[in-house]
């Protein structure tokens, strides 16, 4: 098996730009601060991108991992 | 791995104004009162802010996190 | 970590009216007789809140905690 | 905490009829013959209820918890 | 607590045929081969009830308890 | 209890052609060539079966237990 | 038994293209770099495929197990 390489992934991403995208179809982009086991994720100056051209500031925010379908360094 | 700066971002966060996402689309503000590691919530002088300009009082809840998608320091 | 506070509330709201939303977009109303860590309650006098004038009335009830959003004391 | 006050309702409501509201928004009532502490519950002489006047005989059922949001002696 | 009276039920119910309610609205009809703590079953010569004149065979079937709503002997 | 039940039908299924029912009301076909308690499975040859003339060809897939309705050995 | 089939089919896609259907209707294609007991999942040079003819390149992702219904080595 070679489970740890989900969090070896966001290891290696953190303090770097990722995009998440979540259940609810909306997806975000922040620096990742940090995660656990759960996939519960903190962006700093995270963005909710509404489109190639527009995204809403959010600031810092903790995302619940139950609403994540997939993250990735960008 | 760096899982605890979910729970430290929201100590900080203790007696400051937070906002709170949740899966029904709705958005609420209040100031932090307490948290547990389901991300469950207590808010004082909560709003749920219906748009710019307009809020339903709430006082004081108690928000189960698995309705919550994400909680951000403002 | 705060996380006991959501049970300090719920327990200081014993014997009181709470109002209760719930996952199915319906609004309860009714005297806290008791709560566990799962948020399933116990409410007294219970009202269905369906607006300003109306309410149907419950009696004694049994709530899952999965159901709710949010439990506040009134 | 009073956590067991669910289960001490529904113990006291054992042989009684209850009224059990489901997530898929149909209503059930019968005589109640069991509990778990998942809110497994086994009714006898259930019927679904469909309007004031009319309800579908089921006899005895046996529901899985997860799809109840309240019970309600009656 | 009486928990144990969904499995007791079901027990009785061994060879006999029960009425199964899934989640999706669905109807199954068959004969109770076994069952287990997460109400997983296994029923013979199952029918999916399409009406009151119409069924579809689906012989011998594993149904994953979490897609059941409830249970009935009939 | 009998629920060893449900792992034994599969188990003797094993190599042969079995009809698998998803939540999102897709069917697939295939020969099971494994399974765990979660009823996570994996089929090889497998098909999704569009209507009684068509099938897409999936070849080998392993399906998360969760997304099942039922299993049937055909 | 023979639980450990799952975990030995991904086990042999490592590296190698693999397709996965997520419950929201989405398939993706990538190269498994790495999975854990809960199908979660690291996919290297992911598509999502939108038809035929065209995919949206995703780069590395990390996508969590429940979002997903099937994936099969291609």
């Amino acid at each position: 098996m070679s489970g740890d390489i989900s969090l070896k992934i966001l290891s290696k991403s953190l303090g770097n730009m990722v995009l998440v995208r979540l259940r609810n179809g909306k997806m975000l982009r922040g620096l990742l601060q940090g995660y656990d086991q759960h996939m519960n994720i903190v962006l700093d100056d995270a963005d909710e991108i509404v489109d190639e051209n527009n995204a809403n500031k959010l600031g810092t925010i903790v995302v619940r991992g139950d609403n994540i379908i997939m993250i990735s360094p960008s």
